[in-house]
């Protein structure tokens, strides 16, 4: 398709040529100051905004270049399944330095990638010259009734998905200059959004989600600000990937699994359709105080996940 | 509305807490992962995403912190106008070095003012810390029927809306270190997008239309490939703000007027609605080639706008 791209001539033009080559028919309404779509009748939009920058949220000699373009927009693909939304599509900005240029066509492929796994469209780019590799992908998508942060009540229970701890045991091993075993390289470097459970568990009843992007301890304490409400979690119940200890899964960041409160869950049910778990790891209290407790006793597990010292 | 924004403590919270803090009443549904709006039923949804970067789309010398926040909006806002698109709102994503910290309240200031001058809200916004400024704008507007840059007939007129020339005429000044002319300056530091002209224009019939970002000589070339067309323009009929010559109205850049093809326009009753002028400088012609006569010979005007050696 690139050769139909109306734009004039010029050295960033080709480049944007190059990199909209790439995405093939994920793209649409290119080429116009901006790009057209419709949303299903009745659905609300939904709206939000990622940016990762080098050695910031990522490094680039732990990643390919795929995996960068890959995890930038899952990340921000991942705020749709937060708010049980389904994705429509993307618009990724990317700041580009030199040094980077001839590898923009592999950011492009992993940001496709990430893009066709939910089916959302390319709706639209930017590219820039820049002095440090920076990536803001803003993701769109509809939902009938999203599923916000607000809304958890005391008596609710509270659960999580999947296994946490891979990215930060990846993390560990890296910065240690370890080898990192494959089971944790594929949660750091290849991450999963968790959008089809996220409105399956939006029909069976969550009053209230998000995903886990700072670490569930951190993540905890978003939720329970915006309801107004405490947590009580038992340590030992979090869903640990083998090899990692619960406060390593309580901490652990860019998961990407959900947090979601209800009055209940039919668990299995949620296994048997995605394959994956869901499991109650405590509730939710009046008040605001969000603890974790080990075996009883409250245990102190710290703030949210930083990536590696960024903001 | 900062002690009702929902979120955890910490350090990058408390700085969003206070930049979100300054967005007043623009700001909706921000807290959550995603914000959540509805478009106007029948309209089609139009997106797009613009960078802006330091010392490569603008210097911190030459304008204030509320006039980079203004301008990085304006640049985004003013593709919505493109298309002949109502704005609804935007997602603002900042990515911060530390000696910025103290400004991002005036940032915001700016942002601010240029999403009300066109009722748009902040729908959503993203900071990260940063080895260099950099801001990603993402605009979403609606449009019954979007205005394209495809669409221009050979037969129709070219019209450009207001006078260009001053941001260039800006730019010579500050990069030879002269005082800048007060009524350049404010083309430069301030400019306006022509959103309701924009809408004006395509009710009253236009065909195809963008905005002058990379310089009307850049820009034509733009329109003229979208629509597989070649385009005449009259050097000498070009508006231009007082003091600039045709050469550099034909390559001004970050004027944000717009370059509209119709059959015939009502430049008169434009300007009554909107006080400014609406010029026809050509015509659309067969073919492929975009000329610029100078009393009846072709001139070289030579490529678009490049900011000042940045992409």
């Amino acid at each position: 398709m690139s050769q139909e791209i109306p734009l004039g001539p010029g050295g960033e033009f080709d480049a944007i040529r190059a990199m909209l080559g790439r995405l093939g028919e994920t793209a649409s309404g290119i080429g116009d100051d901006a790009s057209v779509l419709e949303i299903p009748r009745g659905d609300q939009l939904v709206v939000s905004t990622d940016t990762a920058v080098e050695n910031r949220h990522f490094r680039a000699e732990w990643l390919t270049p795929e995996e960068i373009g890959y995890r930038a927009v899952t990340a921000a693909l991942s705020d749709l399944a937060a708010m049980a939304a389904r994705p429509i599509g993307l618009l990724w900005a990317v700041s580009l330095p030199d040094a980077w240029r001839a590898k923009l066509p592999a950011l492009s492929d992993g940001a496709n990638e990430a893009a066709r796994a939910v089916n959302a469209k390319i709706l639209g780019g930017n590219l820039t010259a820049a002095g440090e590799l920076s990536i803001t992908t803003t993701v769109i998508g509809s939902a009938y009734r999203p599923l916000r942060r607000e809304g958890a009540k005391p008596g609710d229970k509270l659960y999580v998905t999947g296994e946490l701890g891979g990215p930060a045991m990846a993390l560990a091993a890296l910065t240690a200059g370890r080898k990192v075993e494959a089971r944790y390289q594929a949660r750091f470097s290849k991450p999963v959004t968790r959008i089809h459970e996220a409105r399956w568990l939006a029909d069976e009843g969550a009053t209230a989600g998000l995903d886990v992007s700072d670490g569930l301890a951190g993540d905890a304490r978003h939720l329970a600000a915006a309801s107004r409400v405490g947590l009580r979690m038992q340590l030992d119940r979090l869903p640990r990937i083998e090899g990692a200890d619960a406060m390593t899964a309580a901490r652990s960041g860019e998961e990407y699994e959900l947090l979601v409160t209800a009055a209940q869950l039919d668990a299995e049910a949620f296994t048997r359709k995605f394959g994956i778990r869901l499991t109650e790891i405590g509730e939710v209290v009046s008040g605001d105080s969000v603890t974790f407790l080990d075996r009883g006793r409250p245990a102190e597990v710290g703030g949210g996940h930083d990536h590696f010292g960024g903001a």
